[in-house]
């Protein structure tokens, strides 16, 4: 019954409580709020996810580098949202954002610039953005 | 050097080699292709993910219930897959469907059917849409 009742309470309340993974992070999908186009998916730890209400920039968790980040802190390619949305069992954040040039560390406005040839088997890829918005080998140099 | 090349080959190759995780699972966003909505975030196995290539109906991998499934097969709700992309590091995908009714379990178009309320500290919900397009208990019953 109780875990019922919590079930319900997440799914159909109104309190927000985050439903983090055994690593303390959720799914965040961010989307351009002018077209609606997937940019990006990340995760974010319970500061990156107070950190994005509070200033209205977005922050994520790198798992790679075990460290918070503001989106935009090293490349200039920052996010500001404009809305944020939780799903049904509140596991995963979608955030509508106005991105500031491109979302990808590759220089691409979007992650997702290829699409999957399904005629082919599935086993290529095409372009569909191939067009870099910045040069990596300079924004990330070390 | 074989890193280096190996990430270059998957961030710029033209050949699908998606990066499971250790429960050889990739996260897949779902958009609704007319409206660009995102409908939901699940994952996908590899079997999943050959099978939504091969029929064009998206299957998932319910972490739950540790089985694969059908989106619909229960409650006649299916996704027909429009288009599938996958993310620089190839660890997403992302595919546009035409949403067949609700994609939410309960009922709901979309799973993000409510937004968070940041000009009251994040801690509450405001339902952005609350109709349901179907009753969970007519269409789950046991």
């Amino acid at each position: 019954m109780s875990t019922s009742a919590t079930t319900n309470e997440r799914e159909e309340g109104l309190t927000f409580q985050p439903k983090f993974d055994a690593s303390g992070l959720v799914t965040c999908v961010a989307t351009d709020a002018a077209t609606g186009e997937v940019l990006m998916v990340a995760h974010m730890n319970d500061e990156a996810l107070r950190k994005t209400i509070e200033s209205g920039d977005a922050w994520y968790f790198s798992r790679s580098r075990n460290a918070l980040w503001r989106k935009g802190e090293t490349s200039g390619q920052t996010q500001r949202v404009v809305e944020i949305r939780v799903d049904c069992d509140q596991d995963a954040i979608w955030i509508r954002v106005e991105q500031q040039g491109a979302a990808c560390h590759t220089g691409r406005h979007s992650c997702f610039y290829r699409k999957i040839d399904a005629a082919g088997g599935g086993a290529l890829l095409t372009f569909v953005d191939a067009d870099r918005q910045f040069d990596p080998s300079n924004v990330y140099r070390k």
